[in-house]
């Protein structure tokens, strides 16, 4: 059975994107140190953090505005793992209210929309993905919500050093969880939090 | 000159107490788990990063609640470093609006109470700590509120594998802050995190 791990970048102050997020500023503004470990670290702990998540996801669960913001031009990065080999991509799975009108990305990556919330979303992508892991990427109010709803077996948090004070924030509403540290990994430019979620 | 380090326990979610924090759960309810890297824990990194603390301390500065959560009877917990040895003992400056009445350990213990604001009793605590380092260590609102007033050169947190949901936040209201990360020890029960704040 896989493991459903929900995976973010989060400032120190709890905050997963700067203020401002939108389509166009999918990370915020004014917060590009957030996701520096991701984007343009060479650091090798970094790399190994993104080469890990890519070779052991078998599905992946975004929401409606993280997929908004990957699927504007422009918006989807090919260095963050899933882009550059095409066999190797898995299955990404949007929670979303309605079905977008057109996917820039549909020729190339393989996109279910969930009508029926994160817990249906989570159920087809374990379904899709084998033994391999099921990511929830983000963003911040489906991992939390997920978190909420008792849905992760893991939790990954990538956390940068930034105190942002607003923003989109990880944990609003998630209430209490017990959690085990299980792997801690240390770059120049963030430490890489792993822990299960006790049930 | 000496190092003014902010050093507190911190829940993943932002935490650096339970709910219902008073003067008797000085720590807040239900969240035992919190500060067991301090008070439970023989592993040999966090008994080294109560010990360092400890030996590079000239000076403390603390909150009034925090005070008088050490001061109650039963309060103050030997085992927390400055209890054991009282020639190696550094003085309290401790942030409040007005005296005490009475302090149960003026005979063991250097209080000075300063009554015009956190700056003030960092100025008097730099004063006292020679080449040594002053440390504020609670609670939270003191030590968010010196983040935010420019008054911290650097924020040692200690992670905890905890998501409280509720307490006393440690970021509300500090601004927008980068931080260096500048040493990161990970024992069984907790990260330990050193950042240096940039001016």
């Amino acid at each position: 059975m896989s493991t459903v791990i929900g995976d973010i970048t989060m400032s120190v102050d709890g905050f997963v994107t700067g203020p401002g997020a939108d389509v166009e500023h999918g990370l915020g503004r004014d917060a590009e140190g957030l996701h520096a470990w991701a984007l343009d670290s060479a650091d090798p702990v970094d790399r190994e953090e993104l080469r890990s998540l890519t070779a052991a996801t078998g599905a992946v669960v975004m929401g409606r505005r993280t997929f908004d913001t990957v699927d504007a031009p422009g918006g989807w990065s090919e260095e963050l793992g899933y882009g550059a080999d095409q066999d190797g991509r898995p299955p990404f799975f949007v929670v979303t209210s309605s079905r977008p009108d057109r996917v820039r990305l549909a020729g190339s990556h393989d996109f279910t929309f969930v009508l029926d919330g994160p817990a249906a979303a989570l159920r087809a992508a374990r379904e899709a993905a084998g033994d391999r892991d099921v990511y929830v990427m983000g963003g911040g109010m489906l991992v939390g919500g997920c978190l909420a709803a008792g849905l992760l077996d893991r939790l990954r948090i990538h956390l940068s050093p930034e105190v942002l004070g607003r923003g989109t924030p990880l944990f609003a509403g998630a209430g209490r969880h017990r959690l085990v540290q299980r792997d801690v990994r240390v770059s120049a430019s963030a430490t890489h939090l792993t822990y299960d979620v006790r049930r």
